[in-house]
Parts: structure tokens; sequence; C-alpha cells
């Protein structure tokens, strides 16, 4: 399966929750149909279902516990995201930080379900460490970028260019992107792709704003 | 609103999910409508918001974080579940455990969500704790017994006076809870309901079962 | 065993680790033994022991464990901190809450083991909550005025009314205290001592600092 | 700073607690002395200090919290454990489990204050990850086999084979070494040494035991 090059996280915002997700989603897939741009989403909990019923673009949780189905009250199971329609999930976003350990039962039981795993790191050597659990995708995002609107490919280039050096496989860059030139240097950096939130997820137009970011994928490309 | 006399847990099991977690949520309304005996459910997150619009019976999360909403990826908030059409939550499930600033935190946000809660304790001692937070209920399930379908009315029939004596307001019962006799004893010791999982979710037919939990309360209210 | 009316938290402040923890344990033992006010201080668990075996004040773990002896890696028992001379410990501080059913199975345990528990809570309804588990005594602090300077018994009074008239037993009070007026306006309001940690381990003069407050015990009783 | 080739974890045994534990350490000291294999200690917090007053060789905390020194209630910071006397810490031990990103934190920690950073992973591919941040030691512990008496060199032999190779500096490892043979069998594999417990925390002699893992090294060497 293609992997998306935008990934747009919706947190837990309520400007990403519910009908709101849906107009989100559907802005994701009509960018990607007029560009070509692959744009995956990742709702709430919640809203997984109706969302992956509703579009083409691939649709992934924002964490998924590292249990089988069971008696676990209040687990997000693999098989549970699975059902929902999801193609996958982030695992180890920096406001969800599980153990190493965890990690790796996780990957297993993803793998098992035929499912894609992007799992973040808050430095690139965190990331080659993660890497080593053989996820399909590393996603690194200094925590102290996060929400800031400041790009990591503009304040921090070197964690770029580091991720892309020590980890093998695709890598993803996120924290702060939210505009086309940091699409375009955050790939010309070797990034496979970014992972945003805020900018999209809370943006009065979210269509334009992907659009905008669709373009700095085409024009790195080129 | 009513609050149901018998609440089932769906747990993460694989048997209560998606389509199946559909088709025991009907048998539970449908025992509802024939019985009169208000049935509640609480599917695994991903399947909240189908069940809610499917059936008219009280749908509960099995779990909330305590944290509004917000950059918090991976959290469930009581925004999302309300969004999705729940009337409350579990709280505090033994197979989910929290805090008690966090029991706190997460009732004061589910009042102001006019949500309901059912805390869920290990003993009477904790579920008299808990209930100073002032929840709406509180659900003792002695951990020990869940599962085994050895009914704590059974096994621990001092459990549930305890539970009642200590307790103020609406008290749940639970663990092992599986046929008729276990209701109407644990009616009859004052408990306001039962709380189950495995009985129901993972029954041939949960419909047959729900109807003879159901007669359970007629009887004990006789 | 006699509680001691102030109770000095050592935290993990390096001012108050190794040498100047057992300066600072003995400025403590010395104003009881001038002032007949008890103190009791709290070390980090690295020094629990050298502490204990110097002075002749109560000494007390910050945190337990919520396990018996055995395969814990990492873990303070009960069985460690009595073994290290300590007449029992503090649970639940604000910077190191436990679960409901962790601290009630903590208290069965210092019960066994014969050793005093004073369990924190985050405000008086939590107090209460926890006070129905039975401690030997419950120490209400607001978060928000650890650490500041300003005493809860001059910017919430009613915090500590309320914490008196809600919770049976033994009550402490902290957050802010670090004059002898704080101490007399606390026990007044009817705490029975006050839990402090900065005003005292980061203090240059401890001794006077530990004679100050004691000062202010005494003229509560007067 | 030379490391130990044998390391023996006291857990939170109470038969390796105090008294006890310093006669183990003593033991341990006096196998260094007659046979030249450095044996490290690791007792539990409350004895790091007395411990390391007692002894010549070696000494270890079972833990560390990722904190600077501050307001941190029931931590155990680097700077703690130095001050106790003890020249490294284990970390991340499978029963105390950190984050990822903990694990990196508490790294930076213990170089900065000199400090000998053994971590621990649940199996090779963990212990490679865990190796790219650069710890002075990894030791890799199957889970399943802690505690049990079977060696991982002989139930596993793989596993110590698979971390020689795929982690770069030193490798210890560990879960069920209690015979002689099952350190000439891992040091043979290419170990730098073993990490055990209870086959020295709870033996009767713990001289004769640790002697016959020292001649075991001396075998391996030979």
């Amino acid at each position: 399966m293609e992997l998306p090059r935008i990934v747009v996280n919706f947190k837990a915002y309520k400007e990403a929750l519910g009908k709101r997700a849906l107009e989100i989603s559907r802005a994701a897939e009509k960018v990607w149909e007029e560009t070509g741009v692959l744009v995956g989403v990742v709702p709430q909990h919640v809203d997984l279902r109706m969302i992956a019923d509703a579009v083409e673009i691939p649709v992934f949780a924002q964490h998924v516990d590292p249990v089988r189905p069971g008696a676990h009250t209040g687990s997000v199971t693999v098989e549970a995201i699975k059902d929902a329609g999801a193609v996958g999930t982030l695992l180890n976003h920096s406001e969800r930080r599980i153990r190493l350990d965890q990690i790796e039962v996780t990957l297993q039981l993803l793998r098992e379900a035929d499912l894609i795993s992007i799992v973040c790191a808050n430095d690139p050597v965190v990331g080659k460490a993660v890497s080593d659990l053989q996820p399909d995708a590393v996603a690194v995002e200094p925590p102290e970028l996060i929400g800031t609107g400041i790009s990591v490919s503009e304040a921090k280039p070197e964690v770029v260019k580091r991720s892309v050096d020590l980890i093998e496989g695709v890598v993803y860059v996120g924290a702060g992107v939210s505009k086309r030139e940091d699409v375009v240097k955050s790939l010309e950096l070797g990034a496979y792709g970014v992972l945003l939130a805020s900018a999209v997820a809370k943006a009065k137009d979210p269509y334009s704003k992907l659009l905008e970011l669709a373009e700095g994928v085409i024009t790195a490309e080129e």
C-alpha cells in the first residue's frame, strides 16, 4: 500500500471532531483526487469508522493499545481499528508515549493484522532506535516545536537531515509544519513525508491549506 | 435520565466488536422494548457512534481520559464520546484504573457535559471512597470474580450488602453475573442494577441471555 | 506513637540530600528537644537509613510501592523502609500520585508492618475519600500553592476548614507553609499539623526556620 | 572504570535487605579479592549508601527516575544515587520498564554525573534499539526465564548470540543464570558478563555461590 506524503493528525481537537472531522477528511480526499498527492488522516477513535466509511484515502488511528482482544475495558485493539476501517496507526506520539517493549509487541500485532505502523520519536537517535524494531515508517518530531507553527525544517533542518541519515526506511518529519515551504524543505532534506496537526485540523479552510501543502510535495518532486 | 438496570460492558472482546456489537445492542434494545427493563450497552470506542446512531437505549463509553479537547493524541475526551452519542461512561474499571485525582477531574468534565458517570471500585470501601466524589453511580466489582461466571451475589453477598450500606446513591454490582438468579439476588440485596460483560458479550444468543437477566429484574421488583 | 506537628518533606531537593539532609534532621531534632514540638522528617530513599540511625525524631519515607518483598527491581517496599528505620511514609503526594486501589493495598501493608501512613490529597473532597480507607492521617495540599510560599492557610483558609470538617481523624494541611503565622492559622482552623518542604529544606538556616514554625504550634495551642 | 563480570541484583527480596544485603555484598567483595573477578552489587535504594560505604566493589542502583533534583517527592535522582556512593544504575529492568524517551533523558543525566548505565532489554532487538542511545552496557534478559533457574544460555543460546551480534559494546545476559556452566556458556557465546538475582540473593551461602560463578568467568577466559 502506498504511504501518504502528508499525514494529518486530528489529535483531540474539538475543531476536528465528528462532522468537522468528516469535512477535513473529505477535503483531504479532494486534494488527493486533484493533485495525486496522497493525504492520510488520523481522526479520533470515535470517528475512525465514520471516516473510513466515507473516504477513499488512508485513515489511521492515533494509538492502539498493546493487547489482543479480550477483557481489556477501555483499550483500543489492533482488531478494533482494523474493523473500523483504519489502514494503520500512529504509535508512541509525544502526547502518548509508550514503552519500548510495548512498541515491539504492538508492531508485532500490527504486522499480523497487515496494518501500517508509523512510530513517532522525539529526535533522530530515538527515531533510529525505534527503526530497529522495523515499523513501516518513523516520524521524527521535536516536541518543543509541536504546535508552534515554527517548522522543524526551518528551525532544525539538522534534525531532518540526521533522521534521514540514521533511519533506514520511510521517514516522516513533523512539528510546526504549516506552510508550502515547510513541505518543500522537508522533502528536499530527504524526508518521505510530513506529519502535521493544527495547521490543517484547526484551519478555517482545510482544503486550501491542504492544497498548499500538496503543492509543496509536487514542487519538491520536480 | 433513567439509569439502566443492566449494563453490558463489551470490553475489548472480538465477539463484541463491529457488526457483532451492533447485534448485541439491538438485542438489548429489543429486551427493553419487550420487558420495560432498561439495558445499557458499553461498546468499544470505535463502535460508539455507530451504536448510538442505531439504538434508543443508553450507550456508554468504557473510559474517558481526564483531559479537555486539545493536543492530546490518542486520548478520548468527554466531548468526543458525547459527540458520538454516548450518554455517559464507565470510569476506573479494574482493567483501566485511574488515579483518584483523575477521577475527580473527569467527573467534573462529565458534569459540565451533562453526561452520566458510573465509577467502578474493587470493593465496598473503595466504592464508598469514590462515592465521596459524587458520581451518578458506583459499580462494585471484586476483580477476582470478574470473568469467572461465579456471581458476586452468590460468592460474596456481603460485598453487595456492604456496598449498599456504605454507598449513598445508585449502586451497581458486578463480577461473574451471568444468570437470572444472580440478578434477583443482587437486587434483593439492595443493588440498583448489575454490570456484566462476557455472559452477554460472548453469548451465542445475546437476546435470550438478556431476556433471562431482565426477568431477574422483574422478579426482584415484584 | 505521637504524630509530629510539623512534617518536613525533603523531596528530591539537592539542598536536602546526604550530609545536608542529616543537618536538617538534626536541626529538627534540636527544635523538638528545645520546644517539645515534635518535628518529623521525610528524607529521600537513599538517606532514610542514615537519618533514622542518627536522630530520635520520627523519620518517614516519601513513598512506598504497593508490593510485598519479591522480584520487584527498583521498588521500595514497606519492609525496606521499616528495616531502614522509618516509622511510616507519605503516600499519594501530588508529585507521586497513585491509584486508589494501590493506596488501599499499601495501607494494608503499612498496617501489617505497624507503620504510620500519611496520605496526601489535592483537596478536601479527595481528602475525605482517602480517609475512608482509614490511613493514620490525611494531608491536604492544593497543588497550585505547593512551592509558592503563599500559605494555604492565608490564600485558601476554607480548604483547611473544609478538610477539618469533612475528614475524621488527623488532618495535616500544606502548600506554601513557610512562616510562624501560617502554622498558627492552620492549627487554629483545626488542622493537627502542617506539611511543608522548601521553606525548611532549602533554608539557609533550617534550625531557625523550624524554631519559628514550632513557636507557631505553641502559640496556637495556648 | 572496569565493569563487573557478574552483576547481582538484590531486587526487592527480603532475603537481600539491610544486614543481609551487607553480607551478600561482603561475600561479593571477598570473591573479587580472592579470584580477581569483579562482582557488582545492586542493592535496594534504602541500602545503597550503607553498602557503598562498606565495600570496595562497584555498587549500582536498581533504577533512577528521569528527573533532575527538585520538587519530585518519592523520586530517586541520579544525584541521590551518586551521593549515596553508587557508581551507576540498572535502567529499564523488565520489572521496572520505562519509556524510550525517558531512557534517553536518564542516560544524559547519568553521563553528566559520570555514572555507569546498564540498560536492560527483553530481547536482542530491543537491546539493539537501546544500544543506539549509547549506554555503557546493555543487559538482555528474556522475561519468561527470569527467576526460573533455567539459564538463558542453556534454554536460548541464540538470544545470547544474537544480542552479541546486534549490539555494539558491552553486553550482559541474564535470566535464570545460577550455575558455573551458565556463566561459562554465556561468556563463550560472547557476552561480557552476566546479570543475575535470586541464585545469589536468596542463596543460603552467597559466598560459595558467587565463588562458583566467578570460577565460570575464569574458565571462560582460559
